[in-house]
């Protein structure tokens, strides 16, 4: 019983998630991660609601997921995780995974029903010049939810956390915002429903009201239990998370929303943005809000495997949207790791390991034909398919997709930039 | 030796004084307050100086005080302060004391002689609704300063400090800002050299990026060190004293100081707002600025005496601009601590014990004629006035100051704050 305690306790140490750093060993243990975040599955009812209310099929992303239901974020959660710096997460046996706060969510679903509307917030922080897959599935989630609903979309961009955070001047977080912020475009955002804006640029008046409004309501033990913050990390750090609190208040953009405070909002993304949106929880009926519902995702798998971590310093790790035909060749044929067998009469026999393979797991997000997927894991399971045969499918399929999104970006111009980013109303934002 | 090391960290203890709050028990070691803060005893050479650059005589304020001349703040006084959370002074023995950055003020005056302009900066948190007198007397010395410098002046109502400490809604705090800004108006400053800020108004571009530019260099343990945080405190608190900082920088106002972010920066302000720039001259030459220089007073004294503490919850322990004549009648006569002795006899006999005397102090404060000043001091002193005569005079000179400031008060508009407020160039603002 006490080893049993031992090796759980292990286990958690070796898992960290948080906003700036994801990284995990071995095995997840998904019951205990629902238990601690107090979720439960995701009601299989929802997802054909939302099938029935958009007249759409269900996104690929929301059809093959393992997807967790999370019932509430009741407010003594959050002492809970006061208590534990840092969660149980991870990204091993679920490709991805989506986490619907189901009452919250079934709570949208209720008013959209009877015809009233909400909007939609995600963001990014804008650290890296090139995007890789795993950022691009957020906001491809979130263009399927803003054409499904036919919603506003406000992006945030960070580029003040990325100044806070990293060894990088305001002007290069600016430069990086507005770089990413073409990609995000790209993703074929209606710009007459879309909102963008970086922190830099828009931090003032009702959102800096808001900001304090939530800031006056955490306290710095809280924030401690949330986020994890030493005596040496710096102020900033301390005063960043109401700045990604408060899009969540439709009342922190008057010019999109005056007169509409009561706006529900619904927020998608990855999941280790939890502890923001936890707190923003927290406070938000205390401020006389709605908490925001939350579909947040599990991490895209590097190409190393389920235990390894896609990173910046290696490029080997990830496929950007900036690689060229050749690099994704290179990089799935050399990099990705397969479920196969060592030897070819092996595989024949045993066939490939399709839990631990990474270009089965790449395709089930990127390989839209639900018969061919399933074909490809029926042989390829079953060793009638060899890993070079399935990464010869995967490369077609991303090299497709890159080409596609750097075709869409070279389109994306300053203009157009600044057109998303202007301060202004949407007015068919809800047509 | 030991009993006087105990005494001595007795009396440390009694003694309180940071941004948020003030008190001290018995008397004060002056000489123990330079050591502490790296200071030495003003040059009276400085002071002539300034009588010769500014062709104008030194202010009252400055005649008259006892004035300590802050050496420098190195910054190893950063990391002793860290370790003391609440810093000695006291407003016993001195009724109004102004401590001088020398070096740095000596540095502006051989820049203003050189030709160069500075800048002036104060502020006030707007808490109450009417300001006592003591709020007054930054106000009063600053006007001097623009008009005896021909310089430009930035002031700040900290509306969003007062919202996270106080039990107060924002729009409160803005209400009172508004009202606090038109009894600083009325204090004579010139429209065309003054630009007033509320932070809920201007917090936003380049102030919030020279915000997060001093947020990112100090560590929460060097913001508990001089600010005396506790984990209780909510973040709120600990994400302020950025925002008190970056007006010591010209390029937090581009609409001001664009082309001219290398202009120095002079804060004239009571001394328990010590530590926020005590913070902004650690950070300052970190991020390629000036340290603003600084002019502290100390504070002035209760009614009841050099010990008492003026209190907004006393009506009776200050006089206020609001107080009628007869008000300031009955104050002054019945809660003004006198000096002179019990009985008619023993005053003649021994005089008045001036060092502890409130209607001296306030005299000294507030009756221009130093010659009138020196005779009442010496008559009462000598026990030939009485203190019932001199009290008299005093509320003469209060009724005829309170009198003058209610007048000018009336006459501002709100459109008068609307102009000191409006984000507009200052043309003329070194004419």
């Amino acid at each position: 019983m006490a080893a049993a305690r031992e090796s759980e306790k292990k286990q958690e140490e070796e898992q960290v998630v948080n906003p700036w750093e994801v990284s995990a060993k071995g095995k997840i243990d998904y019951d205990k991660l629902i238990d601690r975040f107090g979720c439960q599955r995701l009601d299989e009812g929802l997802i054909s609601r939302l099938h029935r209310l958009t007249s759409r099929p269900p996104h690929v992303f929301l059809r093959r997921g393992v997807f967790f239901a999370h019932r509430y974020f009741p407010s003594f959660l959050l002492s809970i995780t006061e208590t534990t710096n840092e969660r149980v997460v991870s990204f091993c046996f679920v490709l991805f995974c989506f986490v619907l706060c189901c009452s919250d969510f079934a709570e949208i679903l209720d008013a959209y029903e009877r015809g009233d509307k909400f909007y939609l917030y995600t963001g990014r922080g804008p650290s890296s010049e090139a995007l890789h897959l795993g950022h691009l599935i957020p906001f491809m989630f979130t263009k399927y939810l803003q054409d499904a609903f036919k919603v506003p979309l406000i992006i945030q961009l960070t580029d003040d956390e990325k100044f806070l955070w990293k060894n990088l001047t305001i002007e290069e977080s600016q430069r990086l915002a507005r770089e990413n912020a073409k990609d995000i475009i790209a993703c074929g955002f209606d710009i007459s429903k879309t909102f963008i804006f970086t922190d830099f640029n828009y931090v003032g008046g009702s959102f800096y009201k808001n900001m304090l409004e939530v800031a006056k309501r955490v306290t710095y033990n809280q924030a401690v239990g949330i986020f994890g913050f030493t005596g040496e990390d710096h102020i900033g750090k301390v005063s960043f998370p109401p700045v990604q609190a408060v899009p969540s208040f439709p009342s922190s953009f008057p010019h999109l929303f005056s007169g509409k405070e009561n706006l529900r909002c619904l927020i998608p993304c990855a999941i280790d943005q939890d502890p923001y949106f936890r707190m923003t929880r927290d406070v938000a009926p205390r401020i006389g809000c709605h908490k925001p519902a939350l579909i947040e995702s599990l991490f895209f798998p590097a190409l190393q495997g389920e235990t390894g971590k896609m990173s910046a310093s290696d490029p080997n790790s990830a496929i950007y949207v900036t690689d060229s035909a050749k690099e994704i060749k290179n990089k799935v044929n050399k990099h990705a790791f397969s479920g196969g067998q060592d030897s070819i009469e092996k595989h024949r026999q045993l066939g490939a390991n399709l839990e631990v393979d990474i270009p089965i797991k790449y395709l089930t997000f990127f390989l839209e034909d639900d018969v061919e997927l399933e074909h490809i894991k029926k042989e390829y399971g079953e060793g009638r398919m060899l890993t070079g045969e399935v990464k010869q499918r995967l490369v077609e399929v991303l090299t497709e997709l890159v080409e596609r999104h750097r075709r869409a970006r070279a389109s994306v111009t300053e203009e157009m930039v600044n057109a998303f980013m202007a301060i202004r109303p949407l007015p068919h934002m809800f047509d």
